[in-house]
């Protein structure tokens, strides 16, 4: 452990994202607490659930915690415009991150409203016209990056491109020095899976990877749920949302989930912060882990790094 | 049990089929006699596989195999056309449903290419322009099914609407009473999905079911693995091959199947006759569970059930 990864990080924490909130999110909250000595935490949301936190702190640490009261939630069913109406506990603590009071910001509340605030408060940046949710998935081995997993639902070929090449660079700022890239299909062969498929596949034959970076074709759903060929694995936000729950519903069903599965928190990559979005199901641990997450992805400077960017480019085979 | 199921199959064999075959193939054919003495096989493939499944047998059993010998494999990069050539043992095997020597053929073979050789050899029926190939996943109370898990990758609104129907009569002629339908999506609130979702559950509203059957809006992957809010789930082929094979991978990373899971035998429907599809990667139980899959659809007469279908349709509501 460097000392840049002991360095504070100062996450702004939704109370009233998700389906369980407020209550998991303040447990959530106190838990990494616990885990992260360097934590700060800027909660945003109602007083009650915000002083259930500073309630259960020892005196020592109140002083890690600060406050911003707001009263707006961004339910399910509200859709992405709610969200960044300005009494919305999600864009006051994105707006956190903009003015810089925060350096980064965990909601559980809909992925479309996190999506679409953080895109108008944060800005676009490393290039990508639209953003990317990325998960992390366990792997047999190691972890494969999954994106993206729902922050755009209708892209074509071009945006999937871009979300390749977004998944590449944070891979290598995520410490992968040679991240192999796969685009998912329904089977490995050229030509396998629909015609979105196979005019992005050819594509990516022809795009310019970052040196270190590779293109290694088509993967399936088990290469991403098992890990192998593929450290990187690009999709579009409808099929990679699918994939991801299909898989988070069979680890329920068979009871076990495999051994340091990572909770399901997604980063949102392609806007100008450190932005994490836990699932709307999200229990305390989940958001924990979406709280350490962020803090990890500001200390390692992540988002910066992936300006860093494109300039040093392979020609395609 | 009744006697219409205790009645004899007739199912021939792909011998191979699969990336293991011909073993797993002969080893399944075996383990499915064993367990069925009603059961026939009628086995396609070279002499040598043939003869190990007969040499296996006691002698009092070997009266329930008979031969068409074929040396044409057609494998995961042929491509479909390939499949129908006349010396392929696919296309030998569903020739025999084509002529009545066979009541149900399995293969393990590419999907694309079973697909192919079954609508060219079997025909359309039950009013499909394109077949849907239907697996059964293990839910926590009840089986769900899940179509089209990969015979059209391509296909649109209208589509998805015939294959949802095709599926509500397929679970009316398997017992289900009164099967609920559900479109497979990212989310279940109304608008939830990308383009191609939003028109299909708009259609699906407004479609006349059979009596009985009910159409109950979008369901996530979770609903899927673990069951619940619909009985039959359709979606398209791309996306549906991706959730079952995340299933898969999942199940194979915590090393735990749920009791009873289905192996994964997916069944075509939409053709003229009985054909079982499983995986490539199959072993020799899922064949055998294939081959049982086949007599157990043929005895309960499931294909021809599903032209009983739609005269008796329900208003939308």
């Amino acid at each position: 452990v460097t000392r840049s990864e002991r360095a504070t990080a100062r996450i702004a924490v939704d109370l009233l994202g998700g389906d369980f909130a407020p209550d998991v999110v303040v447990d959530g909250a106190l838990r990494a607490i616990g885990a992260d000595p360097d934590l700060h935490l800027h909660l945003v949301g109602p007083r009650r659930a915000a002083d259930g936190v500073l309630a259960a702190l020892p005196a020592g640490d109140r002083d890690r915690v600060s406050v911003t009261l707001a009263l707006g939630a961004a339910g399910m069913a509200d859709g992405a415009v709610r969200a960044v109406r300005p009494d919305t506990t999600v864009r006051t603590a994105i707006s956190a991150v903009a003015c810089g009071r925060a350096d980064g910001v965990v909601s559980a509340g809909s992925s479309a409203g996190v999506v679409t605030a953080a895109v108008v408060l944060l800005g676009r940046a490393h290039g990508q016209r639209k953003p990317a949710l990325a998960v992390d998935l366990p792997g047999r081995d190691r972890p494969v990056m999954l994106l993206d997993v729902g922050a755009c639902v209708d892209g074509g070929s071009a945006l999937l491109v871009s979300h390749a090449l977004l998944g590449a660079r944070y891979a290598r700022a995520n410490r992968v020095a040679e991240p192999r890239v796969g685009l998912l299909s329904i089977g490995t062969e050229r030509g396998k899976g629909d015609r979105l498929r196979r005019v992005t596949d050819t594509a990516l034959r022809s795009t310019r990877w970052p040196v270190g970076t590779r293109y290694v074709g088509l993967v399936e759903p088990g290469d991403v749920a098992l890990g192998g060929p593929a450290d990187v694995v690009a999709t579009d936000g409808f099929t990679g949302n699918i994939l991801l729950k299909g898989i988070e519903g069979a680890y329920a069903l068979a009871g076990r989930r495999p051994r340091d599965a990572a909770p399901p928190a997604a980063l949102l990559l392609g806007v100008g912060g450190t932005v994490v979005v836990c699932h709307g199901a999200a229990d305390a641990e989940d958001l924990a882990a979406g709280i350490a997450l962020a803090a990890r992805t500001h200390r390692m400077a992540v988002v910066a790094r992936l300006d860093a960017g494109p300039t040093d480019v392979e020609d395609p085979e």
